[in-house]
């Protein structure tokens, strides 16, 4: 799946191992079972699969490929937890992921006991080959991509939840103020983008190629809540002509009218956050926005979606650092003053890119060929990572990808424009 | 709701309303938070919910309106565990009544005890109007009623599980052979039908009144599986001319070709029940028929269904016997060589008849009044109860009814045929 | 189909035949080929489908069946205007009768005249047997049925034209002020009800069997416009405890709001009619409602619907006259002052009873089985003849059926309630 | 809508007008009413709203904008025909167009004949401003748009008629034996694409802009049938690895098994055309594929498609010659044996681009606006034109789009792939 052999010794990847698994456990501690059996629409899972199909995916691709005298654990897992492999077989239906009150919570927790005995057992007594390396070290970046899953799922589950319960309690600190909204330029040319070199990457992140930007200008930070109010106070969901074709029968067919954790109670503002309702914070990034929301957003101020070129070429020059997972707010921050605030973490950043191969781009052999590739259709990529990503998942070249309509991840908005000298003469 | 104040003296009421609301957790006590949770469809509903409803109809129907001072147990309660009761205010959406994690299942087993308390403190402390104690009545009526749809709605749920869960361990027994089927001849003319009387009965069993019937004939027993086998075998389900039109379409719509617990496995046949899957036993009654296919077996077997009066004048001189809940056997038995056997118990016996308002037929007024007339539309009449159905619940005059197409309760079917002396010289 | 051989003689059979036959024509002759060839939903069929189903019967059941060396029109036909008859064959999608501009309405009028000529010749050339007499004249039944399903299907497609075309300009005529509602009192005891004799009926009108009928009382005339605006106005379509659980889920999915052809423009209230937009007038029969609409509007009339044998009872005694197609006024006139007024013509009266066999049916032999038996099921039946029924199609046991929510016929309302002597002192 | 002014006099476009607005009639002339009526599916639209539609938009943006005094020609044209253009108002219901036999086809003719003369007679007394020109000009190449949707809208429809009807008699002609499919190498490296310059083009078509390309190959012609063939008796339908996620959706859900008007007849197979039903010419392009066909046919041959700019390079030395709608052969033709045959006309060929905006793309100001940019999501780029499409219309900065499920326009497939000097020693 992904095109580089990790530079990770075997040792390293053991420790990472125990510690990437033990953090997935971590998410559903202090959950019930019932928490972790319900799935609130067909594009969500309920928290038991992301558990059992994070473990199935070490079973299948490291345990039974490489590990002597595998036997499996359950039977029907292989068909349970199957996500969308066709190679490996047919897939237990998606939609019905809700249904299965068996295996139990326990019985799950159980499965990944075991899997963790048998992959530290496996790592522990002979030296793996490359291949295997590399895909447990894939599996790892996959269970990472799960950690969210599961926050932004289960985040869901909750909103539809009339008594809007809380996750963890939210985390107290001063309110900030909104920084000031300014553009920084950049110069086009023709440069290099994409992933190269011997860390890993997934698949999608490659091959680097040559691409040509003409000169651009990005916002210093992603749009606040207090922003995009003011879009919606001037009927910015009542104007067809703010929004592609296809947004706005979105709009009307489902009766959008704000982001999808806003809400409304006696006239006050309020958004629904993995720590209950909270009053509507005015400085903080707006997110669970739509690809149709952000590009509507961006027509009705006057500026665009970045290329993810663009986004890629800024970033290149900013330290990764940002407001991810580990925090524990599990919820985006308003932003520093900074030239170029909040490109990691906080809340992913919509582009207009099309989510397509790079030049050259070949998935990998096998069935984790499925990983990536087959989706490169109907989708928008995604950069920088969110407050629910793990900081060592995300990387400069990394490319989430969602359909338009899609605003349960924490998604927002930053701005981009052309720059023409004759236009912006200050 | 019900036309007759009952005849049980209010003490008696109070032992019964401990029994039954015992019976009822009972049903859930082996059972984990995550069984508890989920909705196979609109249909069905969670246990979760099952234990909160009956328990909110306490509330609602007996607290609320003749306890001093009541105060809600939570203020969403009355929002999110209302059925349909229009005249009481908004519902939570029924086909979302798997989306709750919260209340979690201990909450609700704190706010069955609750209410438990107050009731029983309500009792034993004040003489309770005629109309409380109607209204406390009907509550131990309706808790019954949702006591067989929570095995029904949960062996629902299980049966779209592929490990084919076991929720009681089978009842072990001896086979038994089927018997033999003949037809019992019933004389006809000017009856009376319905309920009368002091005893509890639901709105919809009366008022009495006179029907006329025609000499008929009915089956001295249900159907076999051995017997609706034949009619699978012998192209059942890929002939129109055996069907109704609407029957043709659920056939080839939803693609049904047995039964809906039958399942085939490497070529033999086996049937889903509470305790797993089973072999097919011929000799039991078949059930899971949907009355599309009770009619169009009558039709192949050169019979047809009898009416819901044709059953009762039938069940008016059979002592209220047969294979009820209590057994602890969640499956229909093969029945017993007797002129008339099983009409009660076992299978509930599908009818011809479509549920409809007897003559003179008035709802209760108020809120109660929404509890079965505004459903005598599309749907049909079942008689006789069924092994979930608590013994003490059915009556001969008692109606149950589905829609044409539903088949996820232990509905079965006993033919009729018209008496032709022609015909039929011996 | 029909129980028993008409009394016509062949001769006579010919002259109405080629009546009848001239009828369907004439419907369509003021009509575009464009008119003719649309569907406004799967319900209902384009005008060119009915000329070609109505001639495909006679071709198929007759000049196949007895007429010597037959060719078929067209190979395809057969299966074209095939409707339902799963013993003729397969059947071209009901719902894609639409998209047929082949072949052309031309095609069409040719493919009639044909078979006119050759039934012609073989009522002409030899003497035919009962049964070929039997078929003969149940195609000239069916095809009286299409002509009144032409005139409604063509109205409901015109009423989804913004431009609300006049199929036929309006008869005029001084407006008629409504008669005063009143009941009529009717003794009720066994009574035999359905069709009897040497005469046409349709099989599902008999065998006459006994029914016992309770006193009742039964409205001298339709529900009125001017009544059921007052039922509108005091929120008949806001308030759900008028209606049936279906009935009310059906107005709030389908946003209903008034009748089927009702139209608000400016504050006033129109009447979409084959004759155009209309004024309401407050005289007329309320006609285009459901079965879920008259039955709650009878509910808040503190009154019901009758059941067909209350209805049969009572229309006995009256002779069969009334305003039908043949007056060329396709639409219901103001009721005059009668004892019982308007129970044949001007609007189908719904009543409570759903559509069932009558003791002892059996269903013709052959495809013309397939005619009315299969369609008993969640259908209820309507009594009496429209305002385009032909005159001499209509009888005192005829039963026309639709589903509950159906309104696209000339459906209407008249209110029938239980006689209680203590409560009726007159 | 377009960027740039036309350089056509005014003279000139006058006689334009005339010529495409008869060719847009002579497509319908042999046509019924009903022929022009009928709706196959949401997306096609019947010929009498493209006749009137293409109408519509000469009166909307010419007439009313620029005659001096004009009136409307109906008060609800501007309702009824318009296709998507919000700031013009309210628009009936795309897929509600079949419903409208009134107004009638002669209606549409005497609106189409009314508006001809009035523009002609506005372009004959006065000197048309920039503006109305520019628009003029646009209204004609909107209209010759509509001429190939007429085409394939009507194509549809005809295929969905089991009669399968003959638009134009087939043009008689040799076979033509398939040319050998080999590859054309292009150099890479960085180059301007897109519109520029005073000539007309649709305004998604700029700004002229660099891109980058690495080197590639192009096939020399379109795949043929005999090729597609192939695939499919390679169980290309049945073998999820080779298709798009939701590619593969599209298959099972929609049950696809060859492109979108091949059948099958006692085991041989072909194609539906205008002409009506012909064998399958091996030779010929194949037709009527999604870009998820032709994206899985790609990676079944190991290529994959091209870009829309490495398709714009190699077609930009080609002369633009081909086949198109001219010729009466509305089917695609084998192609000639050339180093880079068939790219205009022919078949429209799929690429792997999706319709976004060219950096610097604005819309043009008011309701035309609307024309192009508002659909820049979710679909891919078609170039080239087809045998339906004018040859005037077509340039090669043209980019025509559609969703990736359809497949009633004549799509092909042309094949691409990158070049890798030690994999292609030659």
């Amino acid at each position: 799946m992904h095109m580089e052999t990790g530079a990770l010794s075997q040792a390293r990847l053991a420790r990472q191992f125990a510690r990437v698994r033990a953090q997935t456990s971590a998410l559903a501690s202090n959950l019930s079972a019932e928490d972790c059996a319900l799935q609130s629409m067909p594009d969500a899972s309920p928290l038991k699969w992301h558990l059992a199909h994070t473990t199935w995916f070490f079973e299948t691709f490291v345990l039974e490929c490489f590990a002597r005298n595998h036997a499996p654990f359950h039977p029907s897992y292989r068909y349970l937890f199957n996500s969308y492999y066709n190679a490996i077989g047919e897939q237990y239906p998606r939609g019905q992921r809700g249904l299965l009150s068996r295996p139990a919570l326990d019985d799950i927790l159980r499965y990944r006991e075991h899997v963790n005995v048998r992959v530290a057992e496996l790592v522990a007594r002979q030296a793996l080959s490359a291949d295997a390396l590399a895909i447990l070290e894939l599996g790892l970046h996959h269970e990472q991509q799960h950690q969210e899953l599961m926050l932004t799922d289960f985040k869901h589950l909750l909103s539809l939840n009339p008594l809007y319960p809380v996750y963890r309690e939210a985390v107290p600190g001063a309110p900030a103020a909104a920084t000031r909204l300014n553009w920084r330029a950049f110069e086009g040319g023709l440069a290099d983008f994409g992933h190269e070199g011997a860390d890993f990457a997934f698949d999608n992140e490659g091959p680097r190629h040559k691409h040509y930007l003409a000169d651009f200008e990005l916002a210093n930070r992603p749009v606040t809540n207090g922003e995009y109010l003011a879009f919606v106070e001037d009927g910015g969901y009542r104007r067809p002509e703010l929004w592609l074709s296809d947004g706005w029968v979105a709009v009307t067919s489902q009766s959008w009218r704000a982001p999808g954790c806003w809400r409304e109670r006696e006239g006050a503002r309020f958004e629904f956050t993995l720590s209950g309702l909270q009053p509507l914070d005015a400085a903080r990034p707006v997110t669970h926005v739509s690809h149709f929301e952000a590009d509507a957003y961006a027509r009705w101020a006057s500026a665009r979606l970045p290329t993810e070129f663009e986004w890629e070429r800024a970033a290149a020059d900013v330290p990764l650092q940002g407001h991810f997972v580990e925090s524990g707010e599990l919820h985006p921050r308003a932003s520093p003053d900074a030239p170029l605030a909040a490109l990691f973490g906080d809340v992913w950043e919509w582009t207009q890119s099309d989510y397509a191969a790079y030049p050259g781009y070949r998935p990998a052999a096998g069935a984790v060929g499925e990983y990536n590739g087959k989706f490169m259709s109907n989708q928008y990529v995604l950069r920088g990572g969110s407050c629910a990503t793990p900081r060592s998942h995300i990387r400069v070249t990394y490319r989430n990808f969602f359909p338009s309509g899609a605003r349960w991840q924490f998604s927002g908005i930053r701005l981009a424009r052309g720059r023409e000298p004759a236009e912006r003469g200050d």
